[in-house]
C-alpha cells in the first residue's frame, strides 16, 4: 500500500496551533467588514499583535513587508486580496479592477507558487460575483489548514522516539493558516508523546528560524537548539541530526524546489553524510507549468536586510542596528533552487511522494 | 617542476597592508617595554584602535575576548605572551611561572593550532634565557609575515584576470601579523592588475567576513559583495563563483582541516559544484602529531554570540540587541573540521600541496 492511498486518519480532529495558551491562525478574513486579520510577524518574537488591512492594497503591502509571510500564509492572504478587491471594486470598473488587482498582488513575492495558485482561483470566482470570490478565498484558507494538518499525519511516519530534526526557516503554522509544513510532523510527533528535538537554523539574513520558529516551538513546549546556518553540517558530521524537513515556496514538475536561501546548502550536505531531506509542503506548492527550477523567478530583496538587524537593546526596546562594515555592499537573495535528486521526499496531504513521480499528479490540460 | 620547489619569487618586496594609506601590523612586541600593542578587533569596522598589553595574562585576555583573533594573529601573540611571561618571571620560580603561562596562555583557544606552535618554541626558548625567548617570539611574528607573503606568491597562480572568489571568515592580514592567508593570493592579483572580486560570507555568528574581510578589501580598494551565508550555494549554482579559498586554523597530518564554523558546508557545497576548493595556511599551522580531525579539540563559545549583536545605532553608537526568541537556547561551535577529500589543494610557503601529501613533510621524528 503507497503512502499516497493511505487513508487520511483524524484529519477531522483539529489540535489548532496556539499563543500562549489561547487558539489562533496565522490569517483570517472577515467577511463581513471585508477585513483581513493577520499576526504582525515583524512583531515577532519580541511583540504579539494583530493587524487588521481593510483595502486590497493593505494587505498586498502586508505581504510585501512580511507582515504575513510562508508559502500558505502568502496563499491565503493574497486569495483574501483578491476577495477584498472584488468585494470593493466598482461595478462600472469591475473586471478592469479585477485584473489590476491581480497584477499587482502578483508582483508583491514572485516566488511563492502559492500566492499565484490563491490569486487564481479567487480571480476566477470574482469573474462570477464578489460573494463568490469570498467563498472560495475562504475554501482556499480552509484547504490549506486542512492539507498541512494531513502533512503532520504522513510526515510523522518519518520520525522516532527522541528524532533530531533539522529545520531551517519556518515552514510552522506561522507560514501557513494553521500546523504548517515542515513543523507540522514535529507538532504531531509531539502530541503523540515522540519528544521530537528540533535544530532551527537560525536563517539568515531575516532570522525566521531563530525568531519564528523558536518562538512558536516554545509555545508548543519543544525542545530546541537555535544554531547559526553554519553550524548544520559540523551536526551531520557529528551524527546528531536524523532527518532534514523544510518546508517549500515553489516546486516544478519535475521535483526541484524554491525554498528559503540556504535550503540548497543544507540538502547537499544532507546527500553528503546520507541524512534524508524531506520537503513538507501542500499541492498547492507545486508549479506544474514549470518544467525545472530554472523556469523560477528568484527573488532579491533589499540589501539592507543583510547589513542592518534589528532586536531588543538592553532597556527592552527594539533598535535597528549596522551590523557590516560601513560602505560595503551586500547580496541578498531571498530563495534559492533545491534539485529534485537531493530530495529524498516531499510530503504532501496526499502523502509522500518521490520527487521525480510528481508528474504523474499533474492533471493540467496536455498542451 | 614541482609548485613546493619553485623558488619564492619576491619575497623580500613586502608591500605591507595599510589602513587608510598607513601601514599597520595586526600585532607587535615592543620588546624594551615588554609590551603587546594589537590592533583591537572588536572595535572592528566601526572604530580603529590600538591594545596594548603590559602582562603574559592580559595577553591572553586580550586572546581570549578576541582582541586578536585568526590563526597566525593568535600564533604570534601567544608567542609574545610567552615572552612576555619569559620576561616578568621572578628568578626564584622562573621554571615554575613559565610552565604555568604555557598552560594559560594554551588554555586560551584550544584549537588555534598555531597558538600551541609558538608557545611550545618561546618556552623551549625562555628555558635558555629572557632574552632568548624575546627573539624567538620576533621570529616567529616574522616567518609568519614571510609566509603569508610567500601564500600570496604561490596562490595568485591559482587566479585569473576577473576571478570571482568566495572566502569565509576572515583569513586576511587581520588573521595574521600581515597580507593574510586566503586573502594574500586576492592582494597579490590586485597588485598584478588582475581585478579579483571577492564575495565575502558573512560568517555567523560573529561576523568576521562582514565585518573584518569588508573592511580590509575596502581598505584595500577591492571589489566585494558581502552575502549572507546562506547564499554560498546558490552563486555556485549560478556558476558565479570560480575558487573557494579559506583559511585553517589546524590541519592535520592527512590533510583535514579545522577552520571556522561553516567552512565544511562550503567545501561540500564546492566538491557538489565543481568549484576549486583551496584552503591558504603557513605549516605552523599543520599538526603533524594529529592523525586526523577527529583528534582536534573543538571550542564552543557562548551562545550569547548568537543570540545578541552589536552595531551602529541610527546615532552611530554602538549596542547590542538580543536577535533570537527570548527563553530559547542556541548552540554556538567555533570551528568545523573539513575532511582532506574536499580539498583541492593547500596554499602553503612551500607551495601548493595536495592535501594527501602533506605527510611528505612530517619532519617529526618517528615514535
Amino acid at each position: 500500500m503507497s503512502a499516497v492511498s493511505t487513508a487520511i486518519v483524524s484529519i477531522l480532529k483539529h489540535t489548532p496551533m496556539k499563543v500562549k495558551q489561547q487558539h489562533y491562525k496565522t490569517v483570517w478574513y472577515d467577511s463581513k467588514l471585508n477585513e483581513v486579520n493577520l499576526i504582525d510577524q515583524n512583531l515577532l518574537p519580541f511583540d504579539f499583535g494583530i493587524k487588521t488591512t481593510q483595502h486590497y492594497t493593505e494587505t498586498v503591502e502586508a505581504i510585501k513587508i512580511m507582515t504575513v509571510r510562508g508559502a500558505g500564509a502568502i496563499g491565503a492572504t493574497a486569495g483574501f486580496a483578491m476577495a477584498q478587491a472584488a468585494c470593493e471594486a466598482p461595478l462600472e470598473d469591475y473586471v478592469n479592477y479585477l485584473n489590476q488587482a491581480k497584477l499587482t498582488i502578483e508582483q508583491s513575492r514572485p516566488t511563492a507558487r502559492n500566492l499565484f495558485y490563491a490569486v487564481d482561483k479567487v480571480f476566477l470566482a470574482a469573474l462570477q460575483s464578489p460573494q463568490n470570490a469570498v467563498e472560495v478565498a475562504l475554501e482556499i484558507a480552509e484547504e490549506d489548514e486542512l492539507s498541512c494538518k494531513a502533512i503532520g499525519q504522513y510526515g510523522v511516519s518519518l520520525l522516532n522516539q527522541g528524532s533530531r530534526i533539522l529545520t531551517h526557516c519556518n515552514a510552522g503554522w506561522l507560514a501557513f493558516v494553521d500546523f504548517g509544513s515542515a513543523l507540522s510532523p514535529v507538532y504531531e510527533a509531539a502530541r503523540r508523546g515522540m519528544k521530537p528535538f528540533v535544530y532551527a537554523d537560525e536563517t539568515r539574513p531575516r532570522l525566521q528560524g531563530a525568531r519564528l520558529t523558536a518562538w512558536e516551538l516554545n509555545n508548543e513546549g519543544i525542545d530546541l537548539l537555535i544554531i547559526p546556518d553554519n553550524a548544520a553540517a559540523y551536526l551531520m558530521w557529528q551524527k546528531k541530526i536524523d532527518i532534514v524537513i523544510v518546508g517549500a515556496d515553489r516546486i516544478a514538475r519535475n521535483g526541484d524546489v524554491a525554498n528559503k536561501i540556504g535550503t540548497l546548502e543544507k540538502a547537499i550536505c544532507a546527500k553528503h553524510f546520507n541524512v534524508p531531506f524531506y520537503v513538507a509542503a501542500p499541492f498547492s506548492t507545486i508549479d506544474f507549468q514549470s518544467e525545472s527550477g530554472s523556469d523560477f523567478i528568484i527573488e532579491e530583496r533589499n540589501p539592507n536586510e543583510v547589513s542592518h538587524v534589528s532586536g531588543l537593546d538592553a532597556s527592552g526596546n527594539l533598535q535597528e542596528v549596522q551590523i557590516t562594515s560601513p560602505g560595503s555592499q551586500a547580496f541578498n537573495p531571498a530563495f534559492d533552487i533545491t534539485a529534485a535528486e537531493l530530495v529524498t521526499g516531499i510530503i504532501t496531504e496526499k502523502g509522500i511522494i518521490k520527487p521525480l513521480d510528481l508528474i504523474s499528479f499533474d492533471n493540467s490540460p496536455t498542451l
